[in-house]
């Protein structure tokens, strides 16, 4: 019990650069493609709807991209965030493994989303516009970008999936309180919302698409997205950054990084940088994905282009895909509910060097019951399933009676997600079933575009 | 902006002792009273409830009381908690007042409240006491506890305010998620529960008389408080001993200490250690207390002799009281929902060592509201109150043009209130008034008790 527990950095090491994986990665990268013309999309494509400071991010070269001091005083509000051992969960499951995670929920939206929120809102704000539109599910996107345009004196237009608007007012809330306009998706507000009016209940998809709209249709107003774009990865990579520091401090040297994927950008966020060492040959890590069994992109889906959202408004990216019109069954973890997956994790799955892994609801309970109970955090239902994969990781070291080193991201508190606990503890909660034929179905929906090699 | 904005101390630097106020407050403390002999309540009144241990600490005389190293493993799961220089608010208030805040509602239950529960629950645990019964009324006690149980492996059963228990299912979800047994109060498990059937909404003070009732009549269960009591104020001084050291990295003394009564114990943690350098002519500083209006116990109550329970179970406690069946009408503070205060901090306000605020519950939520949305945090209904007095010093000192420095006990978030910023972001909270006829009433019905000098 006297070995150390948190490891705790001061705020001088809050990161100074992003770190952009693109310029380690093997090869040329896919671009996006306009789907009009099968062209690589290009910025005349984006600056309708992001500023040319973001788009340059999207598509630098440089290994490396400065943070803005701006930024990086806001970071200061809940960065650096801490890194603990799991003593306690560790001696629970009598595992010689050694548990690392770093805690992303003590920021004030209560996940790692601000990480990328504040770097959107002070890009847009330095480029004069005055409004972000944007969408969010289970809400932690939304609060954290209505946080971020408060702190910056944007205002802010959130598209909340019907389902999540009617289940989690107290989300709601809380984008209000941080001053942003709550709009339930499908809306009449948008042409997008009112063709899929026959979708009372939403989704992800369908409010891209109406925020995307607003974006494109308004001047001074611009889009934000909370995954899936190169952007959004980048500036999550100081989570990674710490963490490399952090487990320096303890000691150890990770066998295995673990963390959920739905769009992806806390999973890149922790692994770019351990992935950019592997990358390098300074060191040897393997890394697990663990997604919903109920929306299996990467374990189930197939790798092509497709676009990002559900009317076809966003270019086409290359990226494992359920098809842009799959509608994934209603499971809690509502921040992993989408048909595909962030184009450059899709890619290190591709190349191996990262392994997906997929999760029922109910498992993924059990196993934040089991955190809850030693660790003291509630975590969201999405790091829920890459505790259940840590769990897996610290069995199988125990079988193997070797002395694994774990680094998980649990990206959020679940202090909005009561009533899936609720559930799980009624043995109310159900394993929605992934439905092959509907992704048959969407697949056959797909656009046409060049193949991927 | 380079001034530096979050100190932090590392997991060593978490205090190895509590700061005992009581060996330095001048002449004797005034002794609970055994209420049908009127005697000083002795150990003998406690035992039925307390362990030895907690009885020792609430009497004790010793200056400094060593904190348990399983308390201090346990304490390091979030603390040292951070301390930071409110730079977004000062600027929105464009005043010349420097304005530091402790924030409590990194621990894994949203407050201070796991400071004591863990003490407890670890003092309990050692006296081979097998379940600890409580009562809980916005949940946040009642939540710390459940962790604190769960830590230990101890049963743990809540006695929730009926009102509360309705209006609130995500919190008692939360205590159930940490494997506590929560129970609607008033309840039919109790003698007490059933003779307050007439009050189906509950009170703090029914709910306190249930858990007492199990306690005392089990002898495998014991009692647990959140506040009021000294053991309590003396666990939460960990606040206090982090905030001097954190204030001294950040060059700064503070001129008047801030933070929310109603139980005191969040209050008495952050102002004890402060107010020892007081008494020891080390320091001047200012300490001002801030209440709901709806329950002004100290700036309106009586300084006297009265139950801590409703139904009149306890020993009988020196303090500022509104009478013991006095009902506060419905605010969202539920914390500050009491009907006394905590007898060490009534003797420093009855002393003028501490200044007493009440505020009305809007004014409370525009100040919760500004903060976050400059300094980001959400705040609980509870620490609005004292983020209002703040704010009125700030504005004080812009007015004198000083440089006062102001340092805020920040309890906890606000994550399970989001309804009443929805409220009052809808313009419908309302300002319920305090009653002085049913405090008169509820005064006519104080027990039999010596005056106080």
């Amino acid at each position: 019990m006297t070995e150390p527990t948190k490891f705790t950095l001061t705020e001088d090491r809050i990161p100074t650069h992003w770190v952009n994986l693109m310029a380690d990665l093997p090869g040329d990268p896919l671009p996006p493609l306009n789907p009009g013309t099968m062209e690589p999309a290009g910025p005349d494509d984006l600056t309708p709807i992001f500023p040319m400071a973001l788009i340059g991010q999207e598509v630098s070269a440089d290994p490396e991209v400065e943070i803005p001091e701006p930024v990086r005083e806001v970071y200061k509000l809940w960065r650096p965030t801490p890194l603990y051992r799991a003593h306690r969960l560790e001696r629970a499951l009598d595992t010689p493994a050694r548990i690392y995670y770093k805690y992303e929920g003590v920021s004030p939206a209560g996940s790692h989303k601000p990480n990328s929120a504040v770097a959107q809102a002070y890009a847009n704000k330095e480029a004069g516009v005055e409004r972000l539109a944007t969408e969010t599910g289970a809400g932690q996107w939304g609060s954290a970008l209505a946080l971020a345009c408060s702190l910056f004196g944007l205002e802010c237009v959130v598209y909340m999936v019907g389902a999540s608007y009617d289940q989690k007012p107290y989300r709601r809330a809380m984008m209000e309180s941080w001053g942003a306009t709550v709009i339930r998706s499908p809306s009449d507000t948008t042409d997008s919302g009112r063709a899929q009016a026959a979708h009372p209940t939403g989704s992800l998809g369908i409010a891209i698409s109406e925020a995307v709209e607003v974006a494109a249709g308004d001047a001074d107003t611009n889009y934000a997205l909370g995954s899936v774009l190169n952007h959004v990865c980048l500036h999550q990579t100081v989570i990674g950054q710490e963490a490399l520091a952090q487990m320096e401090m303890a000691g150890d040297e990770p066998d295995v990084v673990v963390g959920c994927v739905g769009g992806d950008s806390n999973f890149a966020g922790m692994a770019f940088p351990f992935i950019r060492r592997v990358l390098r040959g300074e060191a040897r890590t393997r890394f697990v994905a663990a997604e919903p069994a109920a929306c299996p992109t990467l374990t189930r889906g197939v790798y092509r282009y497709d676009f990002g959202d559900t009317v076809g408004l966003t270019p086409l990216m290359p990226m494992y895909t359920l098809g842009h019109d799959f509608v994934p069954p209603p499971v809690h973890a509502g921040g992993l509910r989408y048909h595909g997956d962030s184009p450059l994790v899709c890619a290190l799955v591709k190349q191996g060097l990262v392994e997906a892994r997929a999760y029922k609801q109910n498992e993924t309970f059990e196993a934040a019951l089991r955190f809850a109970r030693t660790e003291a955090i509630l975590p969201a239902p999405e790091p829920a399933h890459a505790i259940r994969a840590v769990i897996d990781e610290a069995k199988a070291a125990k079988q193997a009676g070797e002395q694994r080193v774990i680094l998980l991201n649990l990206c959020g508190h679940g202090h909005f997600d009561m009533s899936a606990y609720e559930a799980y503890i009624a043995g109310k909660l159900e394993d929605p079933e992934f439905s092959e034929a509907d992704m048959e179905a969407a697949l056959e929906r797909l656009p046409e575009a060049p193949a991927i090699a």
